[in-house]
């Protein structure tokens, strides 16, 4: 029997809950198809934080990259000021382990409910491809404070260890600066990705920018989409402008196949694709170095206010568990986990409260693993 | 007879018949409601740039800046690159003129047909207050040419009038990187305007940010939105990272009264909600300068393939007339061109396709102007 080990970091909220669900849903393929997962629990989030005063430690980045996969509940906590655990931890491991592809399938599965007028699950089915370690999310920033902004500001190192120094030449205001930066190397390889993945499915690859007013760093980006296109002849292309493709995909979600994006327009862009495949309590996602080590979440967040209610819809993050073995190379349990799911959609009245239903956490899991040692 | 004098930019592609139909139905309203407008065309646009290699001079934006309104069409060429029109005449106009309210009302008019399922009129009706002048729109970014990379970079001007030296430290491969800055001053003055609005709307701000990963920039925007928000503690609030809110703007559009958010942001979300009222061709927006020069246009752009054929939707182009004219001061005959837009919709059958009819342009125009002249 094929033995595994998986890293476990439950997180915060209701982290512990979905991914208990997971696991055991993952256990029950592993039954079925011969393999065996022994889970390592990582105890990071807001608690250890309040506790320990440690986000995620180096010594503990380090031991989670000798694993390829790692399996992730949620993070963030209302106790904490925004955006402390989520850099701190979540970015810091994408960006640890060069996680640069961040796979976000958006898929109406059957018998789920969009708010989207007359669509069905052949018309909701694509991917998109999430760029995951540059543009605005590498944290470069800052604030020149009232009256002593002639002051030199040190900008904290980048992801290309290059140091900048912002010279502010005002002192009549208090201002703010972000900044955001891709290389050629880092767009190409995501792109490169997108179009092997457009390879395999419909050959189609839309690329989405802002290239018309953010044009130095998206120039970028489109140049290096046109070369990498140069390479993908049978595959079709087109641009999109970020703003624009928020309408395309509520009115036509049935143009795309593969969409690839910058990481802050990729954000937000698949939140809105969890809109029209159902919501974030069917959204999964997958953080991932072909080569290193990859983790595997739900999109959504850790949602305090539901925790330890058993109330949840765990769908999200077992489908985000199908996606891990998938990278382990069962690929056979992980498409049994995904027909698991729509079976669970569409034959039982197993449904939590976000589905239309009174089912708990629990029970989904209990019946989609169920489904798998049954069929 | 009051008289006004408005400066018209008519643009490329569909913008020239667009504004004709803007200004047939201001005319009627002038003349029901007893005013006349002299129109001053401007020949602003792709072909004016590949005549005379002019974009928009600043002899022009100076002439402009005794007017209080501005009416324009539509502006993007696809002769022309990306962002060389849209960032030479339409960002220049907001930047030159200050508008730093970006209004858009997101209202979805009874009997129209938006793509959201079970949301009526009453759902649908919020304004989003877009900041217009900071933020990534800055125009501050640049690109290290690869093997090139040790030199340093000369940044454009910003709108602070501050220079920007970045030394890019790698000379290991190309890449490029984009500034944005937003100031306490400029954030403040938007925030209150949005707080003004709200308190003779239904007294709710709903704020727009990503503090939690964009946390310099985006933490300032949300400091300042907190001390605002102090000042009116009538009014109700709540912070949206952007990721999140395009799922509410599809799942809850009743949520919103006011939606206040920095200018990428905007310009994204502001899509979206054009496509839940009904689609780009009914989305109007305001470019505002409180104590200057403003500016009305359709939120879309110029549709260069639909150009002379008579064939799309004015309404959007329509309805920032009534805005246009409202800004004079002229309210009545404002809110009449509106009640006109929802007559032509509900009562008769002079529709353009995207709406499902076969009327032309014009025939929306003439109906919508007869209908005021009529009631
Ligand atoms: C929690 C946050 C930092 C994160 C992101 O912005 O990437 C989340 O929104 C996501 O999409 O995974
Ligand atoms: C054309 C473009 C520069 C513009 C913008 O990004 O602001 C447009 O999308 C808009 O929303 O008015």
């Amino acid at each position: 029997m094929t033995q595994y080990k998986v890293p476990v970091i439950p997180g915060d909220g209701i982290g512990p809950e979905i991914v208990a669900e997971g696991m055991k849903v993952i256990d029950a393929a592993g039954e079925k198809f011969g393999f065996d997962v022994d889970w390592i629990d990582y105890p990071h989030g807001a608690d250890h934080y309040l506790e320990t005063g440690e986000l995620i430690g180096e010594d503990t980045l380090k031991e989670l990259s000798d694993y390829s996969t790692i399996y992730l509940g949620s993070i963030g906590d209302p106790r904490i000021a925004p955006g402390v655990l989520e850099k701190g931890i979540l970015l810091a491991a994408r960006f640890y382990f060069d996680q640069y592809i961040n796979l976000r399938p958006i898929k109406l599965l059957e018998g789920v409910w969009t708010p989207i007028k007359d669509k069905t699950p052949k018309d909701i089915d694509f991917t998109v491809v999430r760029e995951n370690t540059e543009d605005f999310y590498i944290g470069i920033g800052g604030r020149s404070k009232k009256g002593t902004s002639k002051e030199m500001l040190e900008v904290s190192r980048s992801l290309y260890s290059a140091k900048f120094d912002l010279d502010i030449e005002t002192d009549s205001e208090e201002i703010a600066y972000q900044i955001g930066m891709i290389s050629k190397e880092g767009t190409r390889r995501v792109i490169e990705y997108a179009f092997d993945l457009a390879e395999k499915r419909d050959k189609h690859v839309a690329s989405v920018d802002k290239a018309n007013v953010l044009s130095d760093i998206y120039g970028l980006w489109r140049e290096e989409f046109e070369n990498v296109a140069a390479t993908h002849p049978d595959v079709e292309t087109d641009f999109n402008y970020v703003d624009a493709i928020t309408m395309w995909f509520v009115k036509n979600p049935d143009w795309f196949d593969v969409v690839v994006t910058p990481n802050m327009f990729g954000d937000i862009i698949t939140d809105l694709g969890a809109m029209i495949q159902g919501g974030l309590g069917l959204a999964p996602g997958g953080n991932i170095n072909p080569e290193g080590t990859s983790m595997f979440e739900p999109i959504h967040g850790s949602a305090p206010k539901y925790k330890g209610q058993n109330k949840v819809n765990p769908i999200a993050t077992i489908w985000a568990g199908s996606m891990l073995i998938d990278q382990l190379g069962e690929n056979e349990a992980a498409a049994s986990i995904v027909s698991a799911i729509e079976q669970n959609i569409m034959e039982n009245n197993v449904k939590t409260y976000d589905m239309g239903g009174s089912a708990k956490t629990s029970d989904v899991g209990d019946d989609i693993a169920r489904i798998i040692l049954e069929e």
